[in-house]
């Protein structure tokens, strides 16, 4: 039992520190390494794995609804990155610049691309002429970089991995509905793919995107209380139409300027589900994203005919899932905890008196409940297991979600909150975003979402007392 | 018809100029589109559906030989690019370095990635300690820059799409085995998927990979007689293991290093499927990377029950195929040349009096052969079809291949070859790189490979007359 205590010791207790348990278990799950590039990190093939699904369920439900890939360059030239005021001004200073191209010194910089509107812009003003071309619905997988100071693995680093969607419409309503639509894409997907229940709502003018005219959010709450905006969507107007002219010919052959969306969600969904989900035991996946479903351990699998069961369910079980067989020479209990670790949903566990009984033993990474089944009929048996965790997960994170959402009526609740017990706090806001300053200031929290399902938790603003306009999520984040 | 022929007329043909020709074809073929960023194309929603269906492919085939993804950073730091030396002498000239991070000046410039292999020598050193640890497997899907003075699209661009597999075995005898393993599943890709015939062999000491022990190559014909190199291994020996120091304790516990390999292979796939398999009314993609293979044209769409038709017949075929109806309102004429000119495999034509006949007019894209067959059992006529094309398209492929590859035994007929008749040329060679340099430099042919499939033509050097050691194939190169 040594080596298994070793490799679970190894992980600090979440509720000791959350930031290192969450930091251990990137390390441990084998999710990811770092490399001698500050900020930057290396997604090792299990954790590049789970991108992979995450990827395939997303990119099928983008081209349900229409869109279509592309591949945009990977540099901007600094003047097509000007042309458009509030977005140079929101990404300039977190840009990478590229200064020489071999052994020359480039006559004009190139950034890295840190999001693709400017590219678009400059590739829809080429290739929209008439009402006809409209919409234009497209989406591209890529990599982004953002020169940030502090870094931590999927949460925030230099690169990452990410779907920028960027479309072209006729009118207003048109990108409204986009936006909207693409916003109920994300939470459903994270729900029902990733177990994660999500406040959906608009941002504060203060927290929206560089150049949009309105950004929605996606925010999930973390195990530790803290926020994690997990997607957006943005409604740009015709903001950016004016600055690169792009204009299209309507029915009437009058010129109109095109209306755009962008949407974005990355590799920060990784962080989203250890955070969510994990334990102190490690990484728990839901099966929907889990690289493998079902781990089979054989036990005593020296012994004849144990090895061959083995391979024969996993013969009959990957028919409808991810199933892998660890027959390498570490003991079962090393075994276990390994998996464990990274959040494999099922064991199965198969020795030589399972077979005689005909049986094998299931456990719960959710719950760690063990069951013995039939071995006839034990499709079914994992199938309807499978289901349950990826149910009962996302009911799981839906109760903590709930149990650490609070109201707060005035400032001294609001902060007795966050330093007692950290969670979303509902409070009213007045709308001006000298009380949004005001409360970052005194609590660090900031305006996460004005959700879309609005309630009257009071009259008053929770900072100034005058009268309250919307109801706001407010909460420390990632 | 008017409309059409403007279509079709602005295609240069292609034995007029086929460098034009094939820029009007990635043009109006929809493929790609220039930005504003030198060198880097915009991959458009039709050619990157084409990427996406040979990335699909070739994962496959990369699992199924046991490999995995992963993701390294996009930067290289300097110090760590030159660690070993034939590799940055080969690399650093032709990268773009990224001096500044937002307001910041790096204290170490940083080159994005033209390759990996650095990368992944940094992460095997922190990841493989023990025999137990071997082989690691990985590739990745990503885009690399390399800093070049002429570009074309798909051909060679400043930034390009590509995977490059990266490997660490135990022994020199398992890296050759996994080297030529690749070169056979980037072979067997090519020509049962792309249709495209592969010579297979090794590069001359002058041609291969900076760093490299050994590099193996793919080499295919295009239509106007020019090789273009279409996938490339590289055995590195234990090379990078000693630059960077991966080293691994064997059974005996001895401390070894490690031998690696690499391969990789582009987006310029893509433009050898244009200049292979194109002609003058434009592209003609191999049905099992066509995004469209069957496009039903409807015929008096406005007629009752046309549309309906069509899309009867839709949901019958998409079972097998990739199928998509026309309905816009340009004309049936306007429809074909723009489905031809994208090359898409088979147009089904399906009106009025067809519906009454209980029948439809199927066209293939290759040969413009066009069958009446009855919509009874229309499924198993166009699976036929489709299977049909694929190997024509090889076969044509092949036979041009073979009609385009001469002997020469002196270099009065090298140079007459070349110039009358261009292609491959099989020829003597005495192993001397100052022989290889004297033909590059008369001819600017260089030599392809030394094939597998060893011939010996004749007894002496094609260049000086000394006696021969190996066959070569030659030709003037993309
Ligand atoms: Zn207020
Ligand atoms: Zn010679």
């Amino acid at each position: 039992m040594a080596k298994e205590k070793k490799l679970v010791e190894a992980i600090t207790s979440m509720d000791v520190d959350f930031a290192q348990w969450y930091t251990d278990v990137v390390k441990k799950a084998e999710l990811i390494d770092y490399s001698s590039v500050r900020g930057c990190m290396i997604i090792k093939a299990y954790g590049y794995a789970i991108w992979e699904l995450i990827q395939k369920d997303l990119d099928r439900r983008f081209k349900e609804t229409g869109h279509e890939n592309v591949y945009m360059p990977l540099f901007i030239p600094e003047s097509l990155l000007q042309k458009e005021k509030d977005h140079v001004e929101g990404f300039a200073p977190e840009v990478a610049w590229v200064t020489h191209g071999g052994q020359e010194k480039l006559a004009e910089r190139l950034c890295v691309r840190p999001t693709s509107e400017t590219l678009f812009c400059e590739f829809y003003s080429n290739n929209i002429q008439s009402y006809r071309d409209l919409p234009k619905l497209y989406n591209q997988w890529c990599s982004v970089v953002r020169w940030e100071k502090t870094t931590r693995p999927f949460l925030r680093s230099l690169e990452f991995l990410w779907q920028e969607g960027h479309t072209a419409h006729a009118t207003h309503e048109e990108a409204q509905e986009e936006t909207i639509r693409m916003l109920n894409v994300y939470a459903d997907f994270c729900e029902n793919v990733l177990a994660i229940p999500m406040v959906k709502g608009k941002k504060t003018e203060k927290e929206k995107f560089a150049g949009a005219q309105s950004t929605y959010t996606i925010e999930s709450l973390m195990h530790d209380g803290k926020a994690l905006q997990s997607g957006t969507t943005h409604n740009f107007g015709d903001g950016f139409a004016k600055a690169f002219e792009i204009q299209y010919t309507d029915k009437e052959n009058k010129l109109q300027y095109v209306h755009q969306t962008s949407w974005g969600m990355t590799t920060r969904l990784i962080g989203a589900v250890i955070m969510v989900h994990g334990d102190d035991s490690g990484l728990v996946l839901p099966p929907a994203i889990a690289p493998v479903e079902v781990v089979i351990v054989p036990i005593m699998q020296h012994k004849e005919g144990v090895l061959e069961k083995a391979a024969e369910l996993k013969g009959r079980l990957e028919k409808a899932s991810r199933v892998r067989v660890d027959d390498s020479d570490k003991s079962p209990g090393w075994k276990f905890a390994e998996h464990e670790m990274k959040g494999v949903p099922v064991r199965l566990e198969i020795g030589p008196k399972d077979i005689e009984a005909n049986q094998a033993v299931l456990v719960r990474r959710d719950t760690g409940e063990k069951s013995i089944v039939s071995l006839d009929g034990i499709e079914a048996s994992v199938e309807e297991l499978l289901g349950a965790i990826q149910k009962n997960l996302l009911e799981k994170a839906r109760a903590h979600r709930d149990s650490h959402t609070y109201i707060a009526k005035d400032m001294a609740e609001f902060t007795r909150i966050l330093e007692e017990t950290p969670g979303f706090i509902k409070a009213m806001w007045c709308g001006d975003q000298a009380c949004e300053d005001e409360i970052k200031e005194k609590t660090s929290a900031t305006a996460r979402c004005m959700p879309f399902e609005q309630e009257r938790v009071s009259d008053t603003c929770v900072c100034c007392g005058k009268a309250a306009q919307k109801m706001v999520y407010w909460g420390k984040s990632y």
